[in-house]
């Protein structure tokens, strides 16, 4: 191996580093954003499932998730099974030459797709929040993260079925975040809305997050550590066509989540007739997710565009979805799902080497999967231990009964 | 072109882009420290106009800023008017060899300069805080940052008549900094005091900010953010001399604000008998600011001493602008603008390639410009929608007129 | 020089860089960390001590502490003094060619090392909190970060007798976080616990720290940065060994904190019957500070395992420190303290190039030197100036006493 090569292996291996380091950062985005936006009660809690998740997600993807994602035969429905990541990421594995030459280190490759991982089971905490049990979730966790996601994932990334389909999801709009958005749904409809959020006579009652800092403080690290998500996408840096590449998906990334704030937020002040900070909140998140099924072939306008479709949607599907009694505390199934939907759908309008049915069986393949395989898993785990607390631990703040502890003890006084 | 110069300009543009993520960071440590300086019921208001000029400098400079801050001629003074980024920044214009060949992506470029802008804009947001109505002051953004801080930024960066004369400012601390205080003092002029900050009798009350953790951490996300704004300014990377003058700006950029914190701190307590947090915290932003305008040339021990300077002028700065009645609630005029002017200044003691004549200039120059300009602008905003809340909204809190919502629902109840 | 060599110069000097502002950025974490842990009536204060100290740790290792790390020779116990960093950081000091030819720039080498510096300091200051004067702790902050870290710093990663005897410690749990655990014990035996910690009749006294939600950033922010701590001490990342190295930090510095969450978790819910979120939280550091002393030589599932042990230490420890009337408000010693020993030991487990023999000599090496210098030092600022704070000023809170200012002047009103 000549020192050209070798510096190219390293400048790529640390891209790969890099970009991981913010997608892992995604993980205190989320958890601000969830102790943001649920109310004082209960944020000692959803603050525990958050790094514990992380911790499952690192660890099961570590044991078994990572090789059933990796390991399985091209085009192929039924994964591998096996135990532990493989010999194939031995740092002996780089041989000279040869076009399979791996051009990064592998633990790299382990070390991005692990952190993709946490962001889909991330995106399930937030919708069940306020009245799951902690260990139920945990115990989901560990199944979404062994199992679920990494068999969809090898459909797609792992180059299954749907690769060869034809399904095309750049950075993950459908395979992490939609994938996220389904287990949350099915998570939701088996444990019910929260005490007091629908009336009897039908009415539909607000409940406001205790903390909008740290929920605006979320979003900007979410918007931040998308530059990994997607950035780091590309899986290759070090060429002038491939670092070409890199710096259009940032710009576009970045040009996304701006329209998805705009759109948003003229839509609320249009519609409920105030600036309404949650949802510019939600439209940046939408404007990123909806970018993340592509976000190298659009221009810059373009991708602005698909953003702020992203955050027009996600107002509309926020507002649909509490017409329909699914609680989700944060928003998470609509900006995650919904919006993941439109931009995996969004994709051919800008890239010819997409195409509107491929797609279509992507979102439907996926989505039935994730969310069949985890309603099974919610409906197990009621059956075994139960997945919510009683009505009186609900009143009380699960922060007391799970955690024992309060998240604020010296502030919270009002709206118990 | 061979495989070197390709590596070269991969890791160019990596370099770029990840400098301009630290920048756009830098978007939350504005947000932050905001939020934490203003009162509670103020504060869902102050996110909001955070993140919504963020996405209005990205989208508005995507539209036009870009084009007329680097496609004028060279000396000029009036900037080529265009639409979207031009032609220039395809992918393809990386041809093979010549010293005009693009050493980076230009996609980079764009993404690098994008959120310098909205780092002058939400130099603004803080200035006006606590009293200015959000449509009127995100109207001032549009024109912000599609125009008036790209032609200023066309007459230095992009190559204009200031460049000509001249005058030096590394990475910003007149064309950046003072030029967003510029616009925030027009603001604050026009827009008068918060009420109950001056009394009748001459007497100046303190109004506390509600949260100072969320303060510290806006400055410390600043700090982190700096070393993307600073060492992101050298412009490249890939040489020896270009390596060690980057590694220089991140030793000279850190040592400037340790030495600004240091300064601060003991003046405030040798003043007001008291180690003042929030004098810490603008002593490191003002450590920060004065060593921007050549952060390359000192030694380490000398950005400390120009960054202690800058911490001793923003407590005397922050004083006397209270004093005059300029209300500032966060300080933003006084370590931005006053702090700033002390950078240009201090570029000639230790860059010989600098002289005080252009400094002067440019400072009468950017400052000229953009005060005027935002004056006319915001004047016309008071004219067409008026910029001030009502005084029953200002007593209120702006946070339910506008947002229709509050920051902490469950915790705020003193101090209305 | 040729052109390659250049590349990767600049590719070595960005790495560290980029690492070095990952650990500047733990200040921050430290900061949030122990803003959450205490009560809200000395939250001002622990703030303005930690961004103090930083600003301090940068100055003094700048001016003395540099020098007397890296200057003395190799195998020596009394180190060299001097002033400033010397002129081996010279930009000039890369020539062409030889093994000694500096292969990143010398100034990208001291901002990795300042920004140790400071996390040993921070180190310290949660442990003290809530009783100690302000002063007394930034004077111990100069005399820490000038002499007593970069003496022991010497003996081992500087070439003195430590590093001959073959301590082996990759990044520091016993360099940097047991010696700052070390320091803060002086203290805390020198201070004695707060009022009210200890009952007379042998009851503790738990005191509820004022925002988890800025302990769980805090938190995140020092698993993000340990990236940056972990895998910049492979040193160099320009070859393909090295990528691969660095590579496999990451991934197991990841895993060794997820380990820490999932052990000290489920430690706690079996011994203390609830989800206790301050032991996750500490978990993860002890996870983090468990494979800090060697990140390279473990596979990933060993990693998990060391760090799990980790967190089933820290909880044991938490709890017999404070059996001992050891009052650490955060859990500094524990976390960085009793872990680190076990990541000093739990070395030769993996690496076959380190024996016990020359780990324990290291432990008690820097443990005596750093504990008994600490000890004089906190002794004589004792004798001059006094280093507790009065009991009615404890009451009030050292807030208003030292800083003269509250943290949340809205929201407080519980648990005074």
């Amino acid at each position: 191996m000549n020192e050209l090569t070798d510096l190219s292996y390293a400048l790529d291996t640390f891209y790969f580093l890099i970009c991981g380091v913010l997608v892992m950062w995604m993980a205190a985005g989320f958890s601000m954003l969830e102790a943001g936006l649920v109310r004082s009660k209960n944020t000692a809690e959803i603050l525990t499932k958050n790094i514990a998740l992380f911790a499952i997600a690192c660890t099961m993807y570590l044991l078994v998730g990572y090789y059933i994602m990796y390991s399985g035969n091209a085009g192929g429905f039924l994964p591998n099974l096996g135990f532990l990541i493989g010999a194939e990421n031995s740092v002996d594995a780089v041989t000279a030459g040869g076009d399979d030459a791996p051009y990064y280190s592998m633990r790299s490759d382990f070390f991005f797709q692990v952190v993709f991982v946490a962001t889909a089971m991330s995106i399930v905490s937030g919708a069940v929040a306020e009245r799951m049990k902690l260990w139920a979730f945990l115990a989901f966790a560990v199944v979404m993260t062994a199992v679920i996601y990494p068999v969809s994932g090898y459909w797609t990334w792992g180059g299954g079925w749907l690769a060869e389909v034809g399904y095309s999801d750049y950075a993950g709009s459908g395979i992490v975040h939609m994938a996220g958005a389904a287990a949350a749904l099915a998570g939701v409809i088996v444990l019910g809305p929260r005490k007091g959020k629908y009336g009897k006579d039908g009415s539909i009652h607000a409940i406001p997050g205790a903390n909008m800092p740290l929920a605006t403080l979320g979003t900007f690290i979410l918007w931040m550590g998308w530059f990994g998500f997607n950035g780091g996408s590309e899986l290759k840096l070090a060429a002038v066509d491939s670092a070409n590449n890199v710096a259009q998906v940032f710009v576009n990334t970045n040009a996304a989540a701006a329209g998805g704030v705009i759109a948003a937020l003229i839509l609320a002040k249009l519609w409920f007739r105030k600036a309404d900070l949650t949802m510019a909140l939600n439209g940046a998140l939408a404007g990123l997710v909806a970018i993340t099924a592509d976000p190298l072939s659009p221009s810059a306008l373009g991708a602005t565009i698909i953003g702020a479709i992203g955050g027009l949607i996600v107002v509309a599907a926020i507002v649909t979805l509490d017409k329909a009694k699914l609680d989700d505390p944060v928003g998470a199934i609509s900006v995650h799902g919904v919006v993941g939907i439109w931009g995996v759908l969004a994709v051919p309008l800008n890239n010819d080497g997409a195409s509107f049915g491929p797609q279509l069986i992507g979102i439907v393949g996926i989505f039935a999967w994730v969310f069949i395989a985890s309603l099974v898993v919610w409906l197990i785990l009621k059956a075994i231990m139960g997945i919510r607390v009683t009505e009186e631990e609900e009143y009380e703040g699960v922060d007391l009964t799970e955690c024992g502890m309060e998240a604020y003890p010296e502030f919270s006084v009002a709206n118990k």
